[in-house]
């Protein structure tokens, strides 16, 4: 365990704190609104800096801002200034990141929803607090207003964590969710981007991007390792329809996007990918846009997190209670982080799902396909009631890595029969004793 | 937020934090082995005490000791020495309440899972721990290795939470799970002694006093409320029985111990039961010996914490998790707690099974009776198989008062065909929207 320097002391008797609000949007408008709740008196909100400022001024949270709080448009005037905290939730990379390294250099603390930003220079940023001796707090940054973040810093500091798995995306859920009623792919997508839940380009959600700049940011608190971004597996919930739901049923399972990392020595296997859960998984209890988060420990076992992953308000909360942690001098518990090989390579049981024009030979074909890569059927199933020149079928297969499960998908998609590429899931397995 | 001096540096670079450890039974033992299978070493453990060191010595793991910690029977040697930190792990009111008054008074840091002495003296203890200038963290006295209270406290604090419920007692938590699966009551209990979940006198579990503190201390964390210990109701799982886990099933519910605090204005409401917990709502997914707790919030919605709440491991790992928020100065964010009035009444819907001998006119007399305090009749229910001379059947209500449904019983249970005095409990309502 590192010794290190006391931080700054944010909060002294007779001083108020100064705290500077970049970003009056959703989130940013919440916190206002939090902060006007509550008697939080040591506090003080001195700037409110976007763009557009007199339309911003028109939101009605923008009433509950003091008269006394400079707005802005030119960021300097925050950065230039004596403020203690910055909140950032503008979001993305640039020109965040440049803020961020301005506030840290003057011994301002940051706090911070910017999971991007976290994600990929997380470290720097940290070794910049550190050395400046502020504070840099990012809880709302994965699963909103779920405390996992303090949670895991403060709570299992202690804990040998050997795997996280979690609901990290809430337009996912939200999707799959529905699906597991019924709905198909399209029809759900179209209904969230109306429900304002997905982008008009939904790709960083569905695709997995958004879950994998989260999960980056879990194995770094909770792993205490460091991954390799771009080599954390990702695969797109596009391909999902109704009938895998009807199948994962079948199978006691539903499908959620599941992020997974596990330490296996050197090595951090880390995937973001819709998974088969087991009805009885925790991860399986969440609906709608919730989230979850499920730490596993080599002494405590596994320690389930969740509630509302997003929205202004559940942000908002995670957004306050890190500035309240500043204000109180309440430093996060920082462990060393080592680097390690990231892979998406994962030993698991497999679904594989097929689109035939049925024909005589194609169960052999499918069977030899997977026998060639020592893969073994641990099940077959073919619901009644699909038509024969476009039959949905699945086979499980014990478990096998990743790669060789590929090697096989990859064979079977060039058989003549197949309309569509061979659906993979990984199943995800259950290792928590009671 | 009141303004506070920062916390005395425990940590500083050149010197090892000082750690003595009071207890070495099960949990002390297992924080031992957590300590000793890392690498935290900014950390020396310079102390263990115990009764009848002699015996202590011949544990497991009491190899994984440092040779230069001393062992010793006399809590003076701790108590004077210049250790930095106090683990305490003995339990009980006295003498540990001296020791913790002592230990903060020299301005030594104090982690403890004493949750009764937290419970009864936290506050006193919690201003002894300000005025020296020193941490008091208590992760592990609710809820073992569930990071609920540094969840609560550093991810929580803005929110304004109007409600906390819980599975607190994991002995109650394994029992009623395993009577879901059809035993009875002396048979799950007997087996939960022989497993070691249960002490020969099972009263402080059973009876809701054991749960009944650890709701004290989350009360005054989550909810900023300090609750008169005493004026919180406590009702006993003995009364249950098989065939009340048929008829919670038929409408859809399980039978779980609920501990559950709300705030409404100057009161708040708080009670320890059995409670009807519809199968949907997240206190209904933990099984075995584990524990949650759902935090309702005004701005963030319902946040669940779950995990395994007893046992070596997981205690120990809330106890090394808050050694190591000492060592790195991470003070806790404190709010401040009001006092208000304590209420075990509640408004909710309940479940009443009688067990009758069966003759005409019993339901009219019961509807006569709930009619006249003023309870609706939601439902009646009748399983089929059961003798006529000791038939159990059960009615529902609409939500009414504690004081007045009991008033209905009080005038049912005179009825000369009951056999038994009437099962009241209540049924839990899901309030968090998606």
């Amino acid at each position: 365990m590192p010794i290190r320097k006391p931080l700054r002391s944010v909060s002294k008797p007779g001083h108020r704190v100064r705290v500077a609000l970049a970003g009056f949007g959703t989130v940013g408008s919440s916190v206002v609104r939090v902060l006007a709740a509550q008697d939080f008196d040591g506090l003080e909100l001195t700037h409110i800096f976007n763009r557009n400022v007199a339309k911003k001024r028109k939101r009605p949270e923008a009433k509950l801002v003091p008269k006394s709080t400079v707005w802005t448009q030119n960021i300097d005037d925050i950065l230039n200034s004596d403020v203690d905290i910055l909140i950032e939730l503008t979001g993305g990379l640039d020109p965040a990141l440049s803020w961020h390294r301005r506030a840290l250099s003057a011994g301002k603390s940051v706090v911070t929803a910017n999971k991007q930003l976290i994600a990929a220079h997380g470290p720097e940023l940290a070794k910049l607090a550190r050395d400046n001796r502020a504070h840099l707090l990012y809880g709302a940054a994965v699963a909103g207003g779920v405390p996992v973040i303090p949670g895991i810093l403060q709570g299992l500091g202690g804990e040998q964590a050997v795997r996280i798995s979690g609901i990290l995306n809430g337009t996912c859920n939200f999707m799959l969710s529905a699906m597991q009623s019924g709905a198909e792919y399209a029809d759900v997508l179209a209904q969230a981007q109306k429900l304002g839940y997905a982008e008009a380009d939904p790709t960083a959600d569905v695709d997995g991007f958004d879950a994998r700049a989260k999960l980056t940011i879990l194995s770094r608190i909770a792993l205490h390792v460091e991954l390799d971004q771009r080599a954390i597996a990702v695969q797109s919930i596009r391909p999902i329809s109704a009938v895998d739901f009807h199948y994962a049923a079948e199978l006691g399972c539903t499908i959620r996007q599941v992020s997974e990392a596990e330490v296996d020595g050197p090595l951090t296997r880390a995937r973001v990918a819709p998974m088969l859960v087991p009805n009885s998984a925790p991860l399986a209890w969440s609906h709608g846009t919730q989230n979850m988060v499920v730490t596993s420990g080599k002494f405590g076992g596994d320690v389930v997190f969740s509630g509302h992953g997003a929205g202004g308000g559940p942000t908002a909360v995670a957004v306050v209670s890190d500035l309240l942690a500043v204000a109180h001098n309440s430093a996060s518990v920082e462990l060393p982080v080592r680097r390690t090989r990231t892979t998406g390579e994962f030993i698991a049981p497999h679904y594989l799902r097929f689109l035939v024009n049925d024909k005589p030979g194609i169960v052999s074909s499918i069977s030899g396909a997977l026998a060639r890569v020592g893969a073994n059927i641990d099940s077959l199933l073919q619901r009644p009631g699909y038509p024969k020149n476009a039959l949905p079928f699945v086979i499980t297969t014990e478990p096998c890595t990743t790669s060789v499960i590929d090697r096989a998908v990859r064979a079977i998609s060039k058989l003549p029969c197949m309309l569509q590429q061979p659906l993979c899931l990984q199943i995800l397995e259950m290792k928590d004793k009671d």
